[in-house]
């Protein structure tokens, strides 16, 4: 990754249709910030991957939160007096309110309502709602099926536990050159959902796998962990490592067919701000970038106040601006194959600008060097195009007092970075320029994860 | 004051009402930057207010200045050989060109005319002139009176007298509970003109009235002075207090039809532009805001580079934009209740951000606090609306790093201060935020004035 | 040039006229970066000016660089087997490529091919080209005279000579009051070309006849040097007196029909990148100014990091941006007496600008000096207006605190240069304003060159 921009070379649209395939069978699966579902689906991502699965007990103090009891479901449904499920778990599991507490009792339909959740604008569509921090417990279902609902004694059942357990979350760390760290973060507690937010996990997947295999300064590290307390636990126990993160993105909804967006660190102009909003607008005029705001997913957490990391947020749609957002019809036609490629490669070229962003001094600052007579520079003087090599050349010299970076001059002289990068390596060959080390410590040995 | 925003619980319109009824009052009284018309203002305004007079003697040294003779005037007219009087100071009192010294004289038409003021393009009114620092004597007239002057013996008479005395000027402070001050400033030295400036003293005054009765952390200092002299007499003997005042603001011209406008102080960017500019925009597009220039009214002292104070100016139409200005027609007819209600309101909003605007400390600043467990946070979790509440205490809990004022997190998170004032103040009573103090003593004993 | 702007008093078009006549003598003579032709250049120049020429001799090392060897050129032709001259250097010196080796051959028209060159898109104009670093020899030829060549045995001579020798460049100090330099720069290699850079030449050396009569704050250095290698060896013989340099404008392609342009320093915001814009905005709405970029004339080396000199460069249109650059067509038709005298009165405009653009103190910071009783003043207050020159006092008294030149304060304003400027030598001459001496030593001695 060091000197050319992977993407290129590979076949996005198949790797596209190989991460469509891992969130159909990831689909089905009932996830929950806790219990089997998690942990299930990270051990299929084991298949891929070499994770490592975390269990943090229940009751575990982790900053203002305390890790919740573990909740595991094995059927639910509501019947009618002749004995039919009228609203059947086994069908979709975002038929029962995630979390909900267990129940088996006969109740009126007056009774049972205040517990019944539904999407009146998308009559056809199954809500998703959860109740982690009060109990309670309660039925998603189609304002359809609503409306169907009669007077009747019903029997409703949630064959739930909720019991001191484990919070479960995976991590695989990808070491670099250096213990510079770049993070990237992906939440696996959605049940069917399939954008928000299996598209995440699975190029947060294949991204792992990818650049196991690639040449990287940084190390890489993977967290596959349930929303907000996932991220919250996380921090806690390796608040000692954090300072190791230079660079991170949160990967959430990155699958549907709306144009890329990057939501920005709370520092909002960082150097992954930069090289992300670099590459986006590399991807033509639809990509956005959004300024940070303190609502969303787990950037919520590394850019709090008391971390203030730089990591921001790559998405398509931004969540809750699509109505298919929290309900069923996040489903697999929801996630395009090509949006998935898409992303993924999105993630890589960002990450290959940092890779290569190096700062170099120029080692002969006083006026320019001779390049011709090191054969870098046109034979012929006196014709207009001076050529966009020597160009960049010019540029890189020009800047390379130790205050640029390779894209901070790219910026400024509006050239690729691609051709900036490769400027700089020529240059650095013929000695004419050095790189600033930033005092990272190299990797001693196999990183602990 | 603290926790709302006091305008809107008053009756502007009725409030509009009673300070053009004292404007009415006030109009007749032929004021001068020094005398008896002054004091005459002050003491009716004692009927309202507990205000403190001051004399400070002719021949006082203040900075660059001399605190100047004192003059005052009984009568003034100009004769025909008729004995009619042809211009007369008892009709209007800018008939006679300020500061003008004693005359009794006949004389001709051709040796009056160049001691005779008038405005050719607007013929009906009479322009208002001064001559503080230069000895001469003279009259104002309408263009039409002037057209029928004839050749003829005058009899020019003005019984004034240019003595030592002193300059007069009203001071009010209304403590808080830290002596920090914010000074109101107006200038209270033209005779018969009605928005140039009795709309400003008025304002003042009922400013004055009811920020007494209103729960306050700032103390509110009120100046009656004349124009420019009134400000460098005042600044000269109070300059050890000046670094108290930490916002200000002068009212000049606040009473015509048009929409208000506020003019930057010399710093341009200070906590009380700042907070004018964000009550402005609230009002509506036509608000405009100017930056400072050393060309205008008190503003000029305050934000001399040796002091540099953060004071802005609120105005409406800016003087010299508009014909009436500094003639007969800026009249009680050009002044609006509506106008002036408005004014004082926009002042009082003002104030309110600046007394609610806060720096805060998340108390809790890695990953987010548990809303939830505050019974801070929605219940039932998955569905689109945050809610606006939710999101402003997200955007406080977020920027509250002691860098942040509210100002600073309303105007990032394009959320009303209101809002953020209100999340801020809930967050504070659980614990999870503590303001920061500045370092402000508060009083001790009621402040001298 | 401290009190007023001395463009307006001269006459720009004869001066332009005068400037054109020493293009057209200088024209003929064939100039290279070192040899004969940039010495009878400069010889020449002498008539008008105080020059020194220096020799630097060949193997001189120059920082990355070393001075070449020198080239003189007799006579080169290309005879056909009739003995017809088809390409003859006494036509035209940009016939042959610049720096060609000596060679006497004959050859057949395949072997002649490679070392022809010519402008296929416009037939008519011989190209320039040069090889000072590859050894090469060829020709430049109009592409109609190409395509008249036939199948021919032709005899090739290029009666050259490269071997030790000198480096040849010109050099005038101008001294000032002080011995802070403005320098400036153009290159003086190119054959018959007249706007690159005879145009810079002869403006360059109007100005020093100027300025040696102007009084003046600054020193004026002026360096007719050959481009690239010249700027090179001037600055690494120069390199302890360099940091002498406040302000630079290097002179390239001023003569051209086209607007004015000015290239900003490296740096982008330093005063003299200020004053040429400012100077350029009055000039009107077709003058541009252009960033910084490392492609260009010695600006590159004036600006390389090791130096970053605060050096911009005037032009008209940007050299590579016309069709008759580095060609034929850049004749004497091509540059025009009135865009050399505009150029030259704009140089005149920017240094006059920069001679009088001092910081000053207001000697009386704390409120306003009363400037009526120095005579400053209007008579009659009141009325709207308050006169220009009132507000330019003002404002120069109100921002004069030691952080503002006049030129901030002109901006700020939105004043004329010359109206603040005029307002600072009357404040001055009152006593109300110091200026703040730069820490630049007097001369005390004409300054070596």
């Amino acid at each position: 990754m060091t000197n050319t921009t992977t993407p290129d070379k590979l076949d996005l649209e198949l790797l596209g249709q190989q991460m469509h395939v891992l969130i159909g069978e990831l689909y089905p699966i009932c996830r929950s910030i806790t219990g089997d579902g998690v942990r299930e689906t990270l051990r299929r991502l084991q298949h891929f991957l070499p994770l490592t699965i975390h269990e943090v007990p229940t009751g575990t103090p982790v900053f203002d939160w305390t890790v919740p009891r573990e909740w595991n479901i094995r059927d639910a449904y509501v019947k009618n007096s002749r004995g039919e499920r009228v609203i059947d778990f086994q069908k979709s599991n975002l038929h029962v309110l995630n979390y909900s507490i267990p129940i088996h009792k006969k109740m009126s339909l007056e009774e049972l309502k205040p517990h019944l959740f539904t999407l009146p604008d998308h009559p056809d569509w199954i809500p998703y709602r959860t109740s982690y921090y009060k109990e309670n417990w309660g039925f998603c279902l189609s304002d359809k099926q609503f409306l169907k609902l009669s007077e009747d004694e019903y029997e409703v059942s949630i064959e739930a536990s909720l019991k001191d357990g484990d919070l479960t979350y995976g991590e695989m760390l990808v070491p670099g050159r250096t213990t510079d760290e770049i993070l990237i973060s992906c939440h696996v507690c959605h049940p069917s959902l399939a954008n928000d937010n299996l598209s995440g996990v699975v190029v947060a997947c294949f991204l792992a796998r990818e650049l196991s295999q690639l040449p990287r300064r940084f190390s890489y590290r993977f967290l596959f962990i349930p929303g907000t307390i996932g991220a919250i636990t996380w921090l806690s126990i390796n608040e000692p490592r954090v300072s190791q993160i230079k660079h991170g993105l949160v990967l959430a909804g990155v699958g549907d067919a709306g144009p890329l967006s990057y939501k920005r660190s709370r520092r909002g102009d960082t150097e992954i701000d930069r090289a992300a909003v670099y590459v986006l607008r590399q991807l033509g005029p639809d990509a956005r970038v959004l300024d940070f705001s303190p609502y969303g997913y787990d950037e919520r957490q590394y850019c709090s106040p008391g971390f203030n990391l730089a990591v921001g947020r790559l998405s398509r749609t931004p969540h809750g601006t699509f109505p298919e957002y929290h309900t069923s019809a996040d489903n697999l036609s929801f996630v395009h194959p090509h949006s998935l490629g898409e992303s993924f490669s999105a993630c890589l070229s960002i990450f290959s600008v940092l890779e290569r962003n190096g700062t170099y001094l120029n080692t002969n600052p006083k006026c320019e060097p001779q390049l011709s007579a090191r054969g870098l520079y046109r034979a012929v003087g006196g014709s207009t195009d001076g050529g966009a090599s020597e160009l960049a050349m010019l540029w890189v010299l020009n800047l390379s007092d130790g205050g640029h970076t390779l894209l901070d001059i790219a910026e400024r002289a509006q050239i690729s970075f691609d051709s900036v990068h490769r400027a700089a390596i020529v240059l650095e060959e013929h000695g004419l320029l050095r790189e600033c080390f930033k005092q990272s410590p190299a990797v001693t040995s196999e990183a602990p994860v």
